[in-house]
């Protein structure tokens, strides 16, 4: 079982977003993230999918991804030759005493404290999947009321491969 | 016309994410980000869709969504009481003259520069819709080569609206 990240970039049309997710989902295959944003060009919204499978099974995906008219590009992101990012804001229960445990917890992985309450903080971070994941089970001894995270996005390093299009 | 935050807390079923956005997608109607990321609790799902509309449609919308077995609480987040925030990777185009001033716009905007290539940089920065198009828009003046964003995602403030889920 492999873990890949799919970088699409397709047509932003109505539905093609539903369209990419069903194409994995269809297979019963469960994605474990999906972001979607526009490019610099509006028509154009990159897609990037994270999903674990075997190879076939990816491979086969990515064929079908290649038959549909409005994706223009698929890139496989690998480890070693791209970034790849997720943000995620936490919001902790806090009391006057906690507070202050959760700001250093925080600092340490230069989060960002967004939002004070009287009985909660949102704190914003940043980081790939292994930083995230560190930073929650840090969190374990307080109580996280609410997470929301975008998943993952990336690029590859470098400009050899960037793809152009012509008018 | 209207700019809506859903956040819809959904099983971790495969084809969720796929009908969420089908959900939008039918009515021609089409969406400006999705997310998706797991909660604390791994049978759940957030999901943060950003669309805009007009209220009758976003009505109809919400309602078919909260019809959806799978669907276990839908929120729409007000600006005045909740936060939200996008994840931008963008890969400039530089040479050895541009690449400080590259790094001075990314200081300004509190991006880090997260690899550095002999022709390029990638930048990520972290902040609400206005924030990302303001760093674009400063970036003309040099070639951006490629853009991932995550769309957005966001938290209500303060932890009035907490639902909890009984086992």
């Amino acid at each position: 079982m492999k873990r890949r990240i799919f970088s699409i970039l397709v047509d932003n049309t109505s539905g093609v977003l539903s369209r990419v997710a069903g194409l994995f989902s269809r297979r019963g295959y469960n994605i474990d993230s999906i972001t979607a944003g526009t490019t610099m060009d509006p028509r154009f919204t990159r897609i990037t999918v994270v999903a674990t499978g075997d190879d076939q099974i990816l491979d086969q995906i990515t064929k079908q991804l290649a038959k549909q008219v409005d994706v223009r590009d698929i890139k496989v992101l690998e480890p070693d030759s791209s970034v790849s990012r997720e943000l995620a804001l936490v919001k902790v229960a806090c009391s006057v005493e906690s507070r202050q445990d959760i700001i250093n917890l925080a600092n340490i992985f230069r989060a960002n404290i967004i939002d004070v309450g009287m009985e909660s903080l949102i704190i914003e971070l940043i980081g790939n999947q292994s930083k995230l994941e560190a930073f929650l089970n840090l969190l374990e001894g307080h109580q996280v009321l609410e997470l929301a995270r975008t998943g993952i996005t990336g690029l590859s390093r470098g400009s050899d491969d960037v793809v152009w299009f012509d008018d």
